[in-house]
């Protein structure tokens, strides 16, 4: 009924589209596929491995003259990890990847839930804690670049709140999201568990009433505002010579309102 | 080049393809359209009237013997509401939206935010502050009934925190989600009133310190495990004649966890 | 400064606040934990197994006279499973977690993305895709029941519009909802390929050109509304005598709306 | 028990806590509040108003030797609008914000949906449909710049599965997410017009089965990439001298998979 299907039935090559010339002069910084989920076997530096589910981006730049890119081989990309990955992986991907799409400039981003497992304070009893995190990769002429995404939930305890009243304190979950740029793979579990320590207390999975008793009284005796966490984040990191560039965030989930406190620093 | 795209362009009378017959012999209970979004001026019980943004979901019974149901139907029906919404509004929309649609049963969920003005305990500073809200209506053979549902946040301290503890609780903000079935309409803020009194202290959007400092040891002094949100909600519904039926959830946000602790109460 | 304070530190032993008597004398149907990620290793019923990330939600009932549950009870059963999971994992964990609580029922709901390995249809080219699933387990007085949930992504492609146009036809990414009770164990990727098939076309991951001239067209010469296709899943789910019940709900993520078109069927 | 509490029952004043000194030298780029929600009446450049409900996110800066901020005062800003919000209001809430939290640096974002009243291109039924739109302003050192963010939702239709069909084309809803800074105010229904002209189509919350047909036909005829979709918007973007900067992203929900289609261009 249209030229289009007629032709399509009449010729036995089918013809890839996304390979015509394009006339409107825009190189397209970013082309690629979003919220694809696979499983992973994701190899930490130190090189413990854990199984986990990630969902990845993946781009390449366009240059101007060309329609389309590849769609499926994103994909693909994605299946010959056979399952392995971790930061050296990530770096073949992206070299790989500029390769197969004929790219000068590539982007992944992986992100998964990462698990630790952790000691109760006090009875010593195990379980294992949750962490969001975001491996992001880019490439540029060659060169590979890596950061570091990691949401970590903390208790934070008010000091205004405690120092003005007769007795308690508000205090509430946090997420203080740091993002790191190194050119040295970094242990994720040093990397939380430093962050972690900058709240007023850690959180656990399972915790018996001495460990209860424990964190209360520990998150009482630290309290810190959104202002204090992100500062002794980034003290903290100041002393990391591998870290080149950052930025760390804390929001208070505000016990005592319906929105949050936040606060952000930036690296120079 | 399809039989059925030169009949279209034959007939110049568009076919209406839902209204043929089915052969399955299946009875649809629900049909309609899900999560569309339209500007209301929502009346309270009381008469107060304020403007918000809600979410429509519409549905009718389908026979066993038609295809489909007509679609843009159920989105005049919410046009013609002109933006004026309530409990009233509901039950005329669930009677018109039956007569529309040809059906026996009807189904509309209406869910919005809701804001209530309220004074800081001691300041008396004036800030608003949002609830959840969505109204369910049914119909069935012209009779309607009317459920609520109010999401309030409120905060929790945990009791066995607070005792076992030298000094310090912790506590983090909760939701406590009523569902109530009423044939009298109810009014919300009431209702509300009703349940964010039973958590161990309001929230507020503003506090100045001295409500800071009336909150926090508020809260201190009326610690609660979710097991007493819901019991204290539900004995306060247990008073309440006009109340069919209902279910009340608390989730506490635990500042301790990563996970949250749960209860439901539901009504005989 | 306060008496609890005082006591709590002159009593060497740990009050357990949770094991006091309760006088409101209200029943909670359920109280547990919401929300908690862990890693499992799931063993369909046809004996593969995947490794996967799972939210666990416990909860069981609460006699009257007993002010709380022991939260981290919960999190214990869950650590004990060491990563392994299916239904016959879910029975005994719900048996478990009844004489552990002292409960008379109990409810767990485990949901986790799932993955297959799909052949695109032409090219035969692999890749896998994932579904959300979820199993709920109940146990009231030992006896245990099961049931599954499985959200599977399909292409819609409207008859209407196919009809009424010359050319073309909206079609749109689907969910189709189906929730089963079965006494006896299913097989996910069955139940999953035959709520699959029930689409306009199935979805992939990885498809080359010839798939995606196969499946334009395959979706064109099988339009369906979401009323057909709950009525499909509906047909085929009547002929499997191990279901007991079951509902089956699509919804359509319309492409020619910014809100979706919705059906659901209801086993009698 | 603790000095802190003794403190704080023998003085009478309530000591400020975020007014202390802080010793660690860190600058904190952002700290606010973030997430609180407000209903507004939302003026835009051609003078008209709609009312809908706003999320707002305000931050400053915090100089070095500052301990902490005073939260409460971003939400009584909030509540100083008295509902009036637009570009104009904006801008001088940036820089009342930096007056009463003696900061040199401020950022706020309004994010709320926004309708518009639109024709069926055939049948001319009128029906609202809703765009989120972001304002993003901020200020340096006195001087403001506002930003805007509009989430478009069209019909894509896919060149290559047109091109290589027999009949049909895979189609989708997909949001398109331009981002622009402009010096001078900029009239939200034409920004949102230009993008929405950009898809294969435009949606409608309301269709007859006549605009149903021509819809179908025009996204046929009309077939575009997310990459074509991002390039055509740039190309209009270039086309108007007031627009500073931009950045278009198209996501299109690819009805054939279960993950997205994406692309971005950033102006030079």
């Amino acid at each position: 009924m249209t030229t289009v299907a007629n032709t399509a039935i009449a010729t036995p090559a089918i013809e890839d589209v996304q390979n015509r010339l394009d006339t409107r002069q825009i190189v397209i910084q970013k082309v690629g596929i979003k919220s694809i989920k696979h499983p992973i076997y994701f190899q930490n530096v130190d090189g413990h491995k854990q199984h986990t589910i990630a969902t990845f981006d993946l781009a390449v730049n366009l240059a101007a003259h060309l329609k389309g890119t590849h769609m499926s081989r994103f994909v693909e990309l994605i299946h010959e990890l056979n399952g392995q990955f971790g930061v050296v992986e990530l770096q073949n991907l992206l070299k790989k990847m500029l390769t197969k799409m004929q790219a000068e400039q590539g982007y992944i981003d992986v992100s998964f839930p990462y698990f630790r497992t952790k000691q109760a304070p006090v009875s010593q009893v195990s379980s294992s804690l949750d962490y969001q995190v975001t491996l992001h990769g880019e490439i540029h002429h060659g060169i590979t670049a890596i950061q570091y995404t990691v949401v970590v939930p903390v208790t934070s305890l008010c000091p205004c709140s405690k120092e003005i009243s007769a007795y308690g304190a508000h205090n509430q979950r946090s997420h203080i999201t740091l993002k790191v740029a190194s050119q040295q793979p970094l242990c994720l579990d040093k990397l939380i568990g430093m962050v972690e320590s900058q709240g007023s207390c850690e959180l656990y999975a399972t915790l018996k009433r001495s460990d209860e008793k424990y964190i209360t009284e520990k998150a009482y005796e630290n309290p810190k505002f959104v202002e204090d966490i992100v500062r002794d984040v980034a003290l903290e990191l100041s002393k990391d010579l591998r870290i080149l560039s950052f930025s760390v965030e804390a929001e208070n989930f505000e016990s005592i309102h319906n929105h949050s406190a936040y606060a952000k620093v930036v690296s120079e």
